[in-house]
């Protein structure tokens, strides 16, 4: 019997100069796969030379984490990007990285949109596409990380790119499988307990509590792991641990 | 008997967002290697992207034109960017540019500073070191195109990497073969007769007059053209005309 | 019996660095007022400095060209930017241009949003508060430009600031008085006679033919003239000759 | 008897969009003068906006911390910025701050360099020439923050600007009374009982012991204190204890 495996990613590298943000060594001893800021919403060329060397040494995924050109707003605030200028921005973001990766002895595993952009593409069509195009500039069969069912998921697969869907285990999902949105009383979980268990069902048994009770399938081939709040890295190793006592294998995504 | 032959560069795709500086698609039809800007001092992914299918279409030559962090200056500022910042900061641009390049059935085969960066690793030994790093991070092997004898070409020969020397038909060379500095009396020639009889003599025999009259050597493998002055496409097609029209062959260098 | 007066505006220092895009000098001869751009879309401090001293000496009006904060984009990409957010920027834009106005015995006379935001602010409610809320952080009495019956201009007046309407002679108006959209057949005019037309038209008599051929009203205290095509200059006179020849006194509005 | 009294200056307002860098809140405590980033090292318009509140609500004094353009290298790379750009972007900042200062029920009541420009205008004449220049644009009478001696100060008073000398507690110094240079062993102290003592002999007696051991004169009427290391409030509150204990009445220049 195939035991279980669920891969954990993060957003890493979130510094930019003298800002630093994410605690991208401890991250590194915890997930499987590092979405790394390419200097868009956050990431300078040294931040993102460092991280790609540290996930290497610790056989960690390395993945190009793509957002609108906002440092101001750290990526957080929607724009209306002609697509042509969307594709090529997410292709530049993509090839800077490879940069880093390459040089440490890894590659660009994968890719995923950050903040406003990813909220976007879940429903936008023509920036989802637009975001694959950039993906299809920097490589044919580059995975996509997102969220499962969304436009960006569905024009990556209509192009022929692999798509892997994560899932959060600290959000409130609808009976639907969708997310309960962020402002909506209960769509973010606090209590640490609660966030170890959601992981560990989805992970085993691909379901989760919904909002309103009954439990709901969310597949999902990754779990993503916030690392920019107070606690995150304490967090992150208690749901890994949980992951591995209950049996899952912790490994990056095929 | 092997004919003499000389590559001929410019410096492309310097526009960024609405506006726009070198006639690329002009430019295009002239040279035989086109120094791309990689978005630090000009050059958005979107024109990155245009500018390398073009030149891929038409047979140009693709360079990474490096500069510091400065699109207010235009890369016109010296900055003293530590090592460690500006080898990364080099490396990203060269990535940035790759995506396109490839994803036109091309590469980018050689790197060139540009501005304020070009001028100080003229004498810089540091930072010259930091741009060897930045390139030796993206590839063993890239060509670096610059002055001949600089602290960049001692870099990167020291590293093993090719170097290509460039002399210019629209300055004055001193006695000894460096650049009259701009801002003296006569450094920029004007005359576009004169330019382009220098561009032939430094082309088929390796010399041209100097500011004092005695002819000097300037070996190049590459002469620069200057794309952004008007009138620039015009003398542009004058120097290839005469040089082909002299025997010379013009081709990107081997 | 007073006689009909006009105000013309038109977007100036829209450069940056080494870029250029309007022709500031020229324009500064035909219109009453100049919305200068201030550094977020496009606009830097030494243009600035330029404008704001040519539109003194000329007796031309200052103000403050407000943005998104998007050089890439030109300030043409809509923003989802908060509230507190964009408030803030504005404010920071008309203080950095008040120093220029200022130093060249001028003030800034004026606001008027730019791009996307402008377009934005037509029917954005919360957006055109917030560009409110950073011109009171200015000014209790500032003059907000733009379009009649725009929500920023509800939102402008009942804050107690005094409200500037705009009309265009090259663009269509429907039956409604409101401007047929770009991008539909027809939306912009080109052909200069009937422009110059049209704004007469509009400035006499405050009436313009409608996209269906009836005419519509639209009263306007200010026309608003394009500087960044080919041509805008001479266009830009030859609306001036004809308004003044048809006794409307071309002035800044009161 | 007149009683002694210092001024206790710090940077403030140093983020930038998503990162935090300075604890404002708890500075704004103990300083007399705050150094308000204007946004081009560090400082939103957001972050500024608060920052002047906050100072006002406090008594305390704003000052406008003006940088190179650079948020990439926080302002710490010198630039070879052309005196006339460098003059507008002094200027724009201060008129930036301007804004917020005033929507406070303030002024910004002094201008002091930051980081890299700091440093430069020391010993650089005509970078110094260009900061006040920039200075005059937006004001007559606006004091110059900075070290006793440099040419900044001798620029600043020849303009007929005010200058307040300031002096660092936890900075070496040489017996000339100039600063041993960072990365000078033993340039900056850490102990925070000697640099707590340091201050106070430096307000009561402007004296302080030189590296060499014998005392050196250091005449300033203000003391930086840094806000950005581990434990800086901390040692800035024992800063003021002890002056205050001391006898000295801490309360902003002049």
């Amino acid at each position: 019997m195939t035991r279980v495996s669920i891969d954990l990613n993060a957003d890493l590298g979130e510094g930019f100069g003298r800002w630093t943000l994410t605690d991208d060594e401890q991250l590194l001893s915890v997930v499987t796969s590092a979405n790394v800021a390419c200097g868009f919403h956050a990431g300078d060329a040294a931040t993102m030379r460092r991280v790609c060397a540290l996930a290497a040494e610790r056989g960690v995924r390395i993945g190009a984490q793509v957002s609108y050109r906002d440092l101001a707003g750290f990526g957080r605030r929607a724009m209306d990007v002609p697509a042509a200028e969307l594709a090529a921005e997410v292709a530049y973001q993509i090839g800077a990285l490879e940069v880093f990766a390459r040089a440490a002895g890894a590659t660009v595993a994968y890719v995923k949109p950050h903040g406003a952009l990813y909220n976007r593409v879940v429903r936008d069509a023509e920036q989802a596409a637009a975001v694959v195009s950039g993906v299809l500039l920097a490589s044919p069969d580059l995975p996509v990380l997102g969220l499962p069912g969304s436009r960006l998921h569905e024009a990556a697969a209509a192009a022929g790119l692999p798509v892997v869907g994560e899932a959060f285990g600290d959000r409130a999902y609808r009976a639907d499988g969708t997310l309960l949105p962020r402002g909506q009383e209960g769509a973010v979980l606090h209590d640490p307990t609660e966030v170890v268990e959601r992981s560990v069902s989805m992970a085993r048994f691909g379901t989760v509590g919904a909002h309103c009770g009954s439990p709901v399938a969310v597949r999902a081939r990754s779990l993503c792991l916030h690392g920019d709040t107070p606690g995150a890295v304490e967090l992150a190793h208690r749901v890994r641990s949980a992951l591995e006592s209950a049996g899952v294998r912790v490994e990056a995504f095929a």
